[in-house]
């Protein structure tokens, strides 16, 4: 800087200009297609039109501090263009159905997979039809239907939207995204093994700690990591601890080898809509994953994801919504139960925030409560 | 891929492992710092923790389509890490006050700049001290305390909240991240501009069209462009085209030379709060920038505003809040009046979109209403 000017009231700075101010090399773009060779993406320019992943490692100074953990890390996954993780299995999918030529995708999901495929839809050109819970929160419901998918509320819950959404897929030969059946999203989600290692200087961490609902999430990393040591890049693989809430921990209780109570079995009990599925897609998986890596699964209380979310905004300036806060309230319990110690690498992973509809609730003409396949097709026949 | 195993029965793809699969440069990072050498940040390590800017410029071809201009891009200030482009000044002012060793931050605000400074301040481990309107969305509050910040609301509107965070700036040596006061805010928010020329090979668009609020977001790309031509990197500068709504719209009004009327400056009577300021901070310094330039200023009403979030929803995938999506609803009557046309390279910048706080609605200790400098001093003493 060389001094300022004023123009037109206003202060502007001024420089020694001169073209060597602006470096030569072209900007990086760090997305999930740097490891398309890891990817079942035949050659060819990738279709899908939002750059997904490469989301930051963040150091949180002021939270490693309090946690008192010099080598915390968050993979701050809320970085992606629908805040959430399931951006990226949701871009593979899609970049698979362009390239079969296939026009419309289908979901199931507690919220945040059905916000990823309605965007990623909409931004491909595809249509999105949705099932979700009759328990789904409005907001999420209207950002489903502002990005113009067509949402079917079914009334048994997730797990019942779960099954219609794949007979659907098979039914009308659409695009299968469902977490847990389609391998294509533990693909996408293995990415972020890959960017871990590789944001940490091409070294692995020691334990990480992930929020589990379905399991892909989880199971992905296990699978990247796995990769990495496959690929003679990596020698060992971190401690993968999962985190379900108290309220609703299927998986908890079967790590433990205990029965769950009522109470313990609860979705809409608990603050952490994103992780609350009482019939997990890939349970055994993870159980497996989180026991071959030296892991655990935690359960945490509401109160705890509230702080979570709380210390989360204000020491790492990271928004959460309490599911995707769930890793860092797994990381007390962690450390007390010997999981992990505080001289150790440790990576939070944060799934996702909050967003918001800008415009009015979801619109109504788009959105139907049903219980059969034929009721769908007649709601989409129709209109 | 090779195939695919079953892993605790999740089908798992294969590959040929090996170390090739994986490029060996590193993964580059695109964040505003890129552009330092035209920045003032002396030597040394940037301090700032969150990765800033680096935002992608999006083809969008379903919108390409439907807007008949195939030379349409979307600058996706959204993925901001509290989305919107309010994080390129809050960081850069931010980074110069912990080079100066402040501890403290403040701003006036319509709600993003504050919400932007309340996480950023976060991140940094700096007190933020947040003057809005009482009529400041409360989902904005709730952000703003969840990290931390204290919050003033001041009766008399935003044009007094900015004197008084100015005015306690001065009294108190904090550090200013007013819009307009402090010229850092225009440093940073220029970097918009290398980007897109970057992005779009080292070429200068045709157009770029700009909400408009108190103006630094405009004529920051005014600077940004015109410094590339001083470095001898262009030729020329874009047309810039601001954006403001119907019912608050001085700058309109200005640039065409006739007197507004009550209803044109009702900022509480637009769905877009974010660019309804009756009194922008560097008015004529827009105003300057849109005339060099060959632009202007156009009004768009609350129905455009709304079905611009609706179509950059479901035609781009890109969630926006009614200002941040302005650029989109004054494309329409740029092409129409002849300021534009479809055969030209056009940049929309879409500036914001919303977030919402997970936790509970704005803790109350934090927030008070004041109007004159004393009672903040005492409400900042008793707590
Ligand atoms: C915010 C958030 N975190 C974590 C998860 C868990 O992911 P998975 O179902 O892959 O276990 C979800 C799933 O919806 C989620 O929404
Ligand atoms: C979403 C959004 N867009 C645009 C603007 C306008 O920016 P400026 O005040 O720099 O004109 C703002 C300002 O708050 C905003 O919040």
């Amino acid at each position: 800087m060389t001094g300022s000017i004023d123009r037109a009231g206003c202060e502007w700075l001024q420089y020694d200009y001169d073209p060597a101010l602006v470096a030569g090399d072209r900007p990086g773009s760090f997305t999930m297609w740097r490891y398309r060779d890891l990817l079942p993406v035949p050659d060819g320019p990738v279709r899908y039109p939002l750059p997904i992943g490469g989301t930051p490692l963040l150091p949180a100074p002021a939270l490693r501090q309090a946690a008192g953990i010099p080598q915390l890390w968050i993979k701050d996954e809320t970085r992606n263009p629908s805040a959430s993780n399931k951006d990226r299995a949701t871009a593979l999918v899609i970049e698979d159905g362009l390239r079969r030529g296939l026009d419309t995708i289908t979901t199931a999901s507690t919220g945040n997979a059905a916000v990823a495929t309605s965007f990623g839809a909409a931004a491909a050109g595809l249509r999105a039809v949705i099932f979700v819970s009759t328990g789904c929160q409005p907001e999420k419901l209207a950002l489903m239907t502002e990005a113009g998918a067509r949402v079917f509320q079914v009334p048994a819950g997730y797990a019942a939207a779960v099954d219609l959404s794949r007979a659907a897929a098979r039914e009308f030969g659409w695009l299968d995204r469902n977490t847990g059946a389609n391998p294509l999203t533990i693909e996408a989600k293995k990415t972020v093994a890959f960017e871990v290692w590789e944001q940490l200087g091409r070294r692995i961490p020691d334990a990480m700690i992930v929020p589990v609902g379905d399991g892909p999430t989880l199971v992905a990393l296990d699978k990247g990591f796995a990769e990495l040591v496959s690929c003679g890049l990596a020698e060992r693989q971190p401690r993968l601890i999962g985190v379900q809430a108290e309220r609703c921990q299927p998986l908890v209780k079967a790590w433990l080898g205990a029965p769950a109570g009522p109470a313990e079995l609860d979705p809409a009990g608990t603050v952490a809509d994103g992780i609350a599925v009482l019939r997990p897609a890939i349970g055994d998986a993870v159980l497996d994953a989180v026991g071959r890596s030296g892991g655990a699964m935690v359960a945490v209380s509401d109160s705890a994801l509230l702080n979570a979310v709380a210390t989360l905004a204000g020491r790492a300036g990271v928004g959460a919504e309490p599911a995707g806060a769930a890793a860092l309230a797994g990381l007390e319990s962690a450390v007390e139960s010997g999981l992990t110690d505080r001289s150790e690498t440790v990576v939070l992973l944060v799934t996702g925030r909050e967003v918001k509809a800008a415009g009015p609730p979801a619109d109504p003409s788009r959105v139907a409560v049903v219980e059969k396949l034929d009721e769908v097709e007649q709601a989409l026949a129709v209109s």
